[in-house]
């Protein structure tokens, strides 16, 4: 098993710190540095929460890959930075794993065109949660054979938007394989309005909130005499973990630009 | 433990028939008869689908009691025949056990006022179904601890109301108990129409409805860091039994009228 | 949409009946004749239960398949008369679908033979529910990326081997791209024997039995604060007859044989 | 709506820093102190993680009381601390709510008569998770009307035992309503040992252990035709907060001692 020399890009944000972490427990994987925005020539281990993490801390780009000669970076920082980042990390031959919903159209186009040049590979996701890129494949396959749907999503109560970003992109995604269709009786009627929930082109979603949950989904599909259930629960922010992982390992096989997870997953 | 000596009113129908069987298996229950629209002096055993079980039929009501001694009747026929049947099982001093949701305040309170003079007791529920009673009992119960509730209910897409009778039954229980309280985040807001379910009270209620299903609800509550689920399966009509049997063995305990299972549950 | 004739062979076994149904409901299916053991040169809808069902009965396969001119046979009797029905449906030309466990494996090869030399579609499956059979390849596909699995599988009480067969093959298909892996805490401990399942290269299995199920079965998969589940609910024979329709369908584009519904399922 | 003036003991550890919170979150309780090892004479605003909690940091117990004439103790330390600091609080006129498992018989009995003799009100408790309490408590209602019983329990994979504490403490509550019964059929085998789980009189109880997962338990009861769920899930410490704010606000009204918040949730 080679050894991959890794590079994370804010490593005290929620995201960077589990990645530092993944990074670590991971056999194959080393921490060749860290770019923060401060701190600069300390090394990790002194930063609180990191002990025992032994990395240099750069806050030049360029000189950290000058340095470090790594192999890959891992950044989920912001939409400004990452694509700061992630163009210089190709500069200089390193493939990028970034966690962003944030980069534009042009921004996406100009990325994929220095991967087809220089020919080195680049994952971009909006979520790495593998299990729930799963739960979205698998409805779209199962929405083949089940065209009566229905998308039960449950979040804490401090959530505004009903339905949740991951519900409708499960949605839009079945929709694509699934011609619209009314579901229900057709004369069925609501005594209180809403309680067939929202209406995606025939398939209902409906949001549930309550303190305590976390995020939830289910994807229900009924048939004669039968139901087939798709369900995804997401406890913490490591549940991306898996998935960045994941892209790490496949990113170093490919020479091309990858956008969602959903496409490294057979 | 002694012999009970049960009549049962509409043996060729739905209900009627699991009722036969469940006497049928009951060590201490006897089918002393069966009263039916026809078939008058025929032996049970005669009619298609009752092979074994050996009872004599009557179409008339007073004649049969007077032959057999009954003590008790399971009545799961009509409103107009329930309640006329009630009335003369009383009268013989055969307790009523009752299936419906059909009879008036006013044949109620009449029955309830022949129990109270002839010291009889006599049980009618709209539903007997003794899992979805427990659900219901214990949603409330659970209401004093845990504010924030949402109910989902899943059914057969060949329903035509939303939410289901049962819902909203669960959903004023608990409103007995539960002072109104708007739920969720208060800027909260649906992107899609209907996401967020019928409002009761501030309660939330979800309506699936897919084909396979049969008639199912979960009652969920959340607070900080927990959520606490009661759920309600029913499969078939079977389902109604053990509500019955459960009746049968009260009512002959019991010297007053009781509407509803829920009454008769600890 | 061109229209399929269609011999069901068993019309008054349980799933037989079925297969009826769906050909009489299934807009460009038609119901050229049933094969019936007894009841030669009636009209299917002068059997009981069968009233509006305008088919020919016939007990003699190869007169039937001679008046018929059928595309397919669905056959879903016993392996002895099914093999024979196979057989003799290939000789005809016309395209079997079978349900059964029961061939051995000299006959399933000689079939496989017929269907290669002649050219003709055959399909041959022990489980016809597509929600099982999707929830059995999702497993699969779900265990590349999750390791840790455990499986519960849920049955009425009167079943009698534990775990059931859907579990044990979810395993088997599972296990051929999982290594086998010990899950759990090195050092965990039953405080009662038995708490932790049954185990299969080191995944669990757990079999619930309760009287009011009817089969049920949830695979778990989890990671770093995630986990997702694949569950199937069965809740009567109907949930076989969106799969025969999917065989009867394919069938028709295929000229070799197949066996198990999922290498039609993609 | 009276002020409620409370000690928190502990407030570093992982228990007491929520107890502080709860505290501060809710109207009528006042944090009057705390009580901690070290760090006697600060404010509780100058500890890590405390900023916006003004309150006095106390090492000595007696002062703590005597400067302060709180009402309530909340103990959420160690067994051999909290007994000391039980003690005293009932000789200050301070009512005690203590978390722990750890109290010996003997100890329990000396602090009963202690409130016997004082009047004064104290509640412990091995479990402040309102929800698992409910679970356990509806459970045995249920068990009642349902002999047919199966647990299911599902932890992290760090978990050392199985099955849990609270699926054994469930099934023994059970147990006293439900006389002892063989579950499933008579002739059931185990083709693979394990997989119908622990008995427990008759009872079984599946133990699942999944990376992802923290502290999920649910309950199974069937009969005829339908099945009857509750299931408890624990996402973090935050979900025993609902049951310390519940004793607060009883262990004011009573003036005995209490064991298990089974004892004062109806």
């Amino acid at each position: 098993m080679e050894i991959v020399k890794i590079v994370v890009a804010g490593p005290r944000g929620r995201m960077g710190r589990e990645a530092v972490h993944l990074v670590g427990r991971t056999e194959n994987f080393e921490l060749a540095a860290v770019l923060d925005n401060k701190n600069d020539g300390k090394n990790l281990s002194e930063l609180e929460g990191f002990q025992g993490f032994d990395a240099p801390v750069y806050t030049n780009i360029e000189k950290c890959f000058q340095d470090t000669g790594a192999d890959v970076l891992i950044d989920l920082t912001t939409p400004e930075v990452g694509y700061y980042h992630t163009k210089t990390a190709l500069e200089y031959g390193v493939r990028p794993v970034v966690g962003t919903t944030g980069f534009t159209k042009d921004q996406l186009k100009e990325i994929e065109e220095i991967c087809e040049e220089k020919k080195l590979g680049c994952i971009i996701a909006p979520n790495f949660a593998v299990g729930a890129v799963l739960m979205m494949k698998f409805s779209q396959m199962a929405a083949k054979y089940f065209q009566d749907i229905e998308i039960i999503e449950l979040h804490h109560d401090q959530k505004l938007d009903a339905p949740s970003g991951t519900a409708v992109k499960t949605a839009e995604m079945i929709a694509e394989v699934r011609e619209a269709k009314k579901q229900g009786h057709p004369n069925e009627k609501e005594t209180i309005i809403g309680a067939r929930g929202a209406d995606y082109e025939g398939m209902h979603i409906h949001s549930v909130r309550l303190p305590g949950l976390i995020a939830h989904q289910q994807v229900m599909f009924g048939s004669d005499g039968q139901t087939l259930t798709i369900r995804h629960d997401s406890y913490n922010r490591a549940s991306f973990m898996s998935g960045v992982k994941h892209a790490v390992e496949t990113v170093l096989k490919i020479d091309t630009f990858v956008y969602g997870l959903e496409n490294i997953i057979e």
